[in-house]
């Protein structure tokens, strides 16, 4: 029987890649300060913040809000209705309970009532579901973020999530997506600062982790992620991490030590300007999400 | 019937990364002129050089023979006996066979007349058999190939090898290896230049040429190579190349393309010495050829 690392009970949880078991108790502690040191080591906020965790229902934004909470930060929830069916009804249900429970506002957006659904729009676009998708997240975290007067948007990637878009971007070298690969993007050009608090933690250890603290959470996956290309990476990174543990965590943390300050002297600044409908940042004269419903508008009124 | 992309006869080969299909005459060519490119791409020799490739009686390093002899380049052979058994025993043959095919010149080093077999060596000291290997066979390939008057080493690495360290590196971001990591090896500090004509080649091209050109070939690997690591890596990748076709020769040239400029600018200089010993290129005061075979004098002794 293995005992926890820290007491004498049972241990309950067992981490390959850290050597590290712990009971319950000693679990959450141990979860919490890993997020606390990803905190600290890349300056992400401090206890003056005010921040804006960006909820999807799921296990990773509610045991990151959890955690956060715990750790005493002034930190309050982001949910945008999809409008994806049932996905959606129950993931933001599940959003409403957590955040009661732990007293903090939880902010809504409903797509519907700004743009359109996404299985609406994707009957007028045809891009991937997940595209659009990223399009809008960014646009109205942004965007309320500012208008709710929070200065940090903090979301819910992990480890596992990072490490499979390193390998994506490794695997063609693509230059300009790994000089942004970090866990903190700067507030500049009117975005807000944004971070990732769990790069660090992999997939399991956050399921873990709101299983213990009794987070209720959405389990099934968006039904438009299925079959995107990064769930293949995810799984030839497991495949390599059950071989060798620690090799995620190592692959990421390294590429952040070693390979990232290098990229840094390649820096080109791009020159943001600000979108002419709606004044949010933007490369183009029209910002994405604009052109967006642009495209929207002009095959509704066709089809009239 | 799939037909042959430059004439009408059937297809003997289909190679799915490039969507290219062959017959076996079109094959052989589009294999030489690809070696070609490669060779014209880095920079590499010309007709005028004095190559030596190095011969391991495998598929890789005598199609590369058989490819430079073919066109036109003054070409001999290197083999070195490490004494492994039936393994060195066959493999010599079957270098010797085919050096007198072609007409060329096999020149071979003993490696029991020069310091000791592999088996041997291995009895002596306790690092991995494949990391005495390389030191032995960089050693000598180096210092013979000088003694003979050639001006450059060939090696049969092929895309499948490259692409296995490249993603070894990778994945711990050694940014010391990658940095290193090119097809030539510039001649300097008594270093004569090496380089890999098939870096773009991948295994089962070297094969298919190896079996239509008639070259009789080593088909076990050596003893000693069963259960390294880089063996995993390329099963990975060859998963990956399953999924989508190309994946690997991207990797492997879009590094070269994009990452390894950069590394470039951060390169420091290692200023390297000479052996107290024997006078080739050290970075230490005794060369590791001479620290192994010192190593080897001094437990013999002890076991007198
Ligand atoms: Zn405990
Ligand atoms: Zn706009
Ligand atoms: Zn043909
Ligand atoms: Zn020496």
């Amino acid at each position: 029987m293995r005992k926890c690392y820290k007491c004498d009970k049972k241990a309950q949880v067992y981490l390959p890649q850290h050597r590290l078991a712990f009971c319950k108790d000693h679990y959450l502690e141990w979860f919490d300060n890993r997020v606390e040191k990803t905190i600290k080591e890349f300056k992400m906020f401090d206890k003056n913040s005010k921040i804006l965790v960006a909820v999807s229902g799921g296990k990773d934004s509610l045991s990151l809000w959890n955690a956060l909470a715990k750790l005493g930060y002034n930190v309050d929830g982001f949910y945008i209705n999809l409008g994806i069916g049932d996905y959606s009804q129950k993931s933001k249900e599940l959003a409403l309970k957590f955040a009661k429970k732990i007293g903090k506002t939880l902010n809504i957006v409903e797509l519907k009532d700004e743009i359109a659904t996404i299985p609406e729009m994707k009957t007028y676009d045809n891009r991937p579901a997940c595209s659009i998708c990223g399009t809008i997240k960014r646009y109205f975290m942004n965007k309320k973020a500012k208008e709710l007067g929070y200065n940090i948007i903090a979301t819910g990637h992990n480890l596992d999530d990072e490490a499979a878009v390193l390998f994506s971007n490794t695997l063609n070298w693509s230059i300009e997506y790994l000089k942004r690969q970090y866990p903190v993007l700067k507030e500049e050009n009117g975005f807000i600062r944004k971070v990732k608090p769990l790069c660090k933690i992999s997939e399991k250890e956050s399921a873990i982790y709101a299983i213990l603290s009794g987070i209720e959470y959405i389990e099934e996956e968006c039904p438009y992620s299925v079959g995107a290309t990064s769930i293949d990476y995810k799984l030839f990174l497991s495949q390599l991490e059950e071989k060798s543990p620690g090799t995620k965590l190592r692959f990421y943390s390294e590429f952040l030590r070693k390979m990232y300050p290098i990229l840094q002297s390649y820096e080109e600044k791009v020159e943001l300007g600000r979108c002419e409908i709606c004044g949010e940042p933007s490369m183009n004269r029209i910002c994405s999400y604009c052109s967006l419903k642009m495209k929207l508008q002009a095959k509704k009124e066709k089809t009239v």
